[in-house]
């Protein structure tokens, strides 16, 4: 008899391939298998771990009862590399000590950017940072958007785990369902990869130091701004193709 | 400087004078910490507890950084008393193994429901099972509705602490907020005017010509696809600033 009213997955199986959730430099070995629960129950399967502290790593990865997907999890040394493929990612964490320089959106808003991405063949990341000081301001840079938990100033700071729980539910719940209908959209064109735009990024800070635009000691945050602005913007690839076309027109002619 | 998008409380005090959260029979004591965490993300002040098992409990209320709610959460032998002043009891719980008697509601329903009690006068109360076996059928018999938090079935059962700040964060946010947040648009920066777009199209146009991008006979068509291209992207007025400092720069470079 069928009691449940759900599928066996909330999310096709499409879905589930493209979607990652990223851990940054997670610490507790529970926060981790939380992490990896929440993700089983809400049907995602692709787990990236950025610069994990191995003893911690290797104790979640082999505890009792630990999800399959954490043996299956993907390690990486540096956030640009877990998320090179993906056309879309947020980064999550509350702003009660930061000063945001993407755009932030309240979670119940979320989910129709991600339908959309998904549906135009994208691929999203969920970035969550290590549990006592969240994500860097660099770490941010990479990220299109800033999701906030709506949670009350008196105790703004979730748990890692359940911030994971809670950002999946709403996901899994609202944009990625399954019966959803698959809407017009082959308008858009293709959006540009993490990887693309960082590749765009380094032709015109070349373009930049070929031109003298600013001091060298500006070019750390030159290259921040950059990046920032490069996510703001959001190119599809067609769009970075121009560009960069462009800009390697440009460098060639300043360094000729 | 205020850069949250939420207000100190998610609920008003009379919303929150109005509504428990029961734990029955809780064993782990790190899951009761992490319910009364959630209770504090979400704004959340009544917790009662039924027939706990009293070490535990105990140790829950006096670990290092537990919540202060725990301190003043209320203690019942039975279900039936902690919840004798409600008018609306939800029981929590998965359907794998269970065939329900009342009426099941998905989460993502079930906040009109709650919304509506609560403009009422009414007093609500959202019981968790214990960690292992969950609301027993007695249990449920105290219950107006079944919730059931939508999971795949592969791994359907949620950790309590992930359970609870999950439904939670459905009911702070789409039952009982306060108020919609004038949000994100003080974030958003201002958008750049057609004006200052066909400044900056100039000026990118100028240093294509510098560049010897393309020749002649397609800067018609240049023209236009820049055109298109800079309203794809819709930069802001400052990030227009900033573009435009930097092509001044390299127009100045190639002119020289």
């Amino acid at each position: 008899m069928r009691l449940r009213l759900y599928n066996e997955w909330l999310l096709t199986e499409d879905q589930r391939d493209r979607f990652d959730v990223v851990l940054v430099s997670p610490r507790n070995p529970l926060n981790i298998g939380a992490v990896a629960r929440a993700m089983a129950n809400f049907g995602f399967a692709r787990l990236k771990v950025v610069a994990p502290y191995a003893p911690h790593w290797h104790e979640a990865k082999s505890a009792v009862g630990a999800e399959q997907l954490l043996a299956t999890a993907i390690e990486k040394a540096t956030l640009a590399e877990a998320i090179g493929e993906c056309t879309l990612v947020v980064g999550t964490g509350t702003l009660t000590y930061r000063k945001p320089e993407q755009t932030v959106v309240r979670l119940p808003d979320l989910a129709p950017m991600v339908r959309q991405e998904m549906e135009h063949g994208g691929r999203v990341a969920l970035v969550f940072g290590p549990e006592k000081h969240g994500l860097t301001r660099q770490d941010l840079s990479y990220c299109h958007l800033l999701v906030e938990i709506p949670t009350g100033a008196k105790q703004p700071s979730m748990n890692l785990g359940q911030a994971v729980a809670v950002c999946l539910y709403e996901l899994a719940t609202r944009a990625l369902a399954v019966d959803e209908p698959a809407a017009e959209t082959a308008m858009r064109a293709r959006a540009a990869t993490a990887g693309r735009l960082e590749l765009l990024a380094g032709v015109v800070e070349r373009a930049m130091v070929a031109a003298d635009y600013s001091p060298a000691t500006m070019r750390e945050a030159n290259r921040h701004d950059l990046r920032l602005l490069l996510r703001r913007l959001a190119p599809s690839e067609r769009d970075v193709r121009r560009i960069l076309g462009l800009f390697r027109r440009i460098l060639w002619r300043l360094e000729r």
